[in-house]
Formats: structure tokens, sequence, C-alpha cells
């Protein structure tokens, strides 16, 4: 039996969710069951939500955030321009909405890698949940350590923790070189989301 | 009308074709029509064939290349990391069956944008077809100038042309960090493939 590999997908450009549902179509093109657990998000806008109820039951994507958009006046202001859906959360205070919805999201993360009914699970946006405080990346690393030999295990999301690269097999930067905001070309459906 | 995005997937790292895989899930889920024509790759033991095939009539995947693996007495050599299939192509001296291949591919490319059947048409790999000479770039330029105004492009592949970087809305540059391959571990089924 081939190992698992452990997948980080980080950096301030496009790519990092997008590539790991690449990941899951030809993971599912290999025969493979995938589960991707989306940590901060719960909009059933996102495009891959609907693509996936088409590719069930080998693809599952299941959402654990709290949906919160951070307002100014009257203007919705978003976190960052990687994902429309991001809370905006305080590092120093997190919400106590959040906290618990990302221990619950880990929670599931641990029993679903524990079943042993996937062969490949995407923690998307987990990076994010770590560097908020959410979840402990202490508790990331004794969850990767058990996993079974040949679960592949996909993080995502920016700033992803020293302790996680290190221990990572496959690490890929998607570094922004030129986006279309500068242009002043906003969220595009079907590209974006 | 949105206008349609130009978008420019580069670098040596992982995710540029994965990266567009999961940009074509997440635009079907959006109700787009989606068609991806893979320059320099021709076998279907890629995973995303097999999957694209559930995702028909949204999603199409077309291989243009002519299979072809690089041999060094008995030992299969490949031309790089980033795909396995890719051949040994001499861009002094390309072989015809190449060039011929590319020519094909570009046609089919130009024919599929002018149809107006899709709303997302990805040149996997086309790259490597122009800093090869097999494609040349201001014919890439025409093609970009001349589409229908909603149609997003989608370009793949290393060493992306400057011209092409230029006229893009998105660019993304997959940097390599940690390969499996410096630890030894070699191609794996369902992630390399």
């Amino acid at each position: 039996m081939a190992k698992g590999l452990i997948i980080l997908n980080t950096g301030n450009g496009k790519g990092k969710t997008t590539s790991a549902l690449g990941m899951s179509l030809r993971a599912i093109g290999n025969g493979l069951k995938v589960l991707m657990i989306q940590f901060l998000k719960s909009s059933t806008a996102y495009g891959e939500i609907q693509a996936s109820l088409r590719l069930n039951p080998d693809f599952e994507i299941i959402q654990v955030g709290k949906e919160c958009v951070y307002k100014e006046g009257n203007k919705r202001r978003y976190q960052c321009t990687d994902c429309a859906f991001l809370c905006h959360i305080d590092p120093k205070k997190p919400d106590p909405g959040h906290i618990s919805a990302a221990e619950n999201g880990f929670r599931l993360a641990e029993q679903s890698i524990k079943s042993g009914k996937y062969d490949m699970i995407i923690l998307d946006e987990i990076n994010y949940a770590i560097s908020y405080g959410l979840i402990k990346i202490e508790e990331v690393i004794r969850l990767i350590k058990e996993k079974p030999e040949a679960l592949h295990l996909v993080f995502t999301g920016r700033n992803a923790h020293p302790d996680l690269i290190q221990i990572a097999d496959l690490v890929t930067e998607m570094k922004e070189i030129k986006h279309p905001f500068q242009k002043g070309i906003t969220s595009t459906k079907g590209i974006e989301l």
C-alpha cells in the first residue's frame, strides 16, 4: 500500500482551494473516495458544492464554518480577496461562535480520518483557523501522526504554520503575480465562487 | 454580461493543471460549460479524464498531444516532475509529429473559442507548446483578442511567455517549496496523475 501524502497549499495567490478541488477530481477519477471539510465557510453559493453533488458518493464537501460577514457601516466588507465569505475574526478575541464551529469541524476531521472511509481528506482553510487561534497546531500535528498510513491529507489556506510546513511532503506556495481586483474587476461568478 | 477573464497558472510548482481542474469544477457548479484542451498529453491514464466523463456534457477534456516518453537506455525518463507524460522535445529541433499535433490542437482551440459553445476554455500545458516553438505566441495573442467577450480563457504550464503575462487578468505562480520526490517518494497515483 502506498504511503499517503501530507500536502499543503499556501501563499497569497489564487489556487489553494481550487487546486485541492482539482486534486479531488483527479483522485475520484482514480477510484479514490474524497472528503473536503471547509473551515470558516458556510455558504452553499460556492460552485464546488453544487458540482460535488454530481460526484456523490465519491466526493463530499462539508462546511463547518459560521456564516458571518464583517460590516462597516452599511457596507459589506470582506476579510480578504481570497474568499469572499471569510469572516472577519480578531485573532486576539475570536467570537465564541467561531471557536465552537472550528472545534466541531476539527472533531469531524478527527472522526473522518479515523473512520477509514476516505482515501483523501482535505481540510480546506484550516490554516486560517490555526492562525486565528481557533485550532491548536499541536492537535493538528497529533492528528497527522495518528492518521491511517495510506490516507492523503491536504491542508489549504494562507499563513501556514511552520510546523505544518515541516511535516508536509508536498508544499506549494501560490503566489499572486497579477489579480483582476487590481484592474477594478470585482468577484466573478464561476471563478471566485 | 460579465467580461470573461484571461487566467494564467505558471511556475515550477504543483497546481497549475490541478487548479484549472478545480476551476472547471467550480464553473460547472455555477452552470457554465467548460472545455479543457490538453496540449502534449495523450494518455487516458490521467484521473481527470475518467472523472470528467461523469460531468459530461458540461465538462469535456480533449487531449491533442502525441504520446512519447524519452528513453535513456532501458529506463523511462521523463521531461520533468510536473507531468510524467510530457515528451522530451528539443526546442531547437522539434519532431514533426509534435508540431502537427500542436497545430491541430491550436486549430481546435480556435474553432472551440469561436463556436460560442463554451463559457470557459482551458488550454492546458500550452505554455510548453509555446516555449518549445510548436505554437507562435503572436497567434495566441490574436486568439485572445478575438475571443467572445464573456468567455473565460485559462492557460497553464511553466515558463509563461511575457506577452501572455502582460495580457492576462489573473496570473498565479505556483512555487515549489517542498516536493515528495526530494524525499525519494515517486509518482503517486491519484495525486500526480
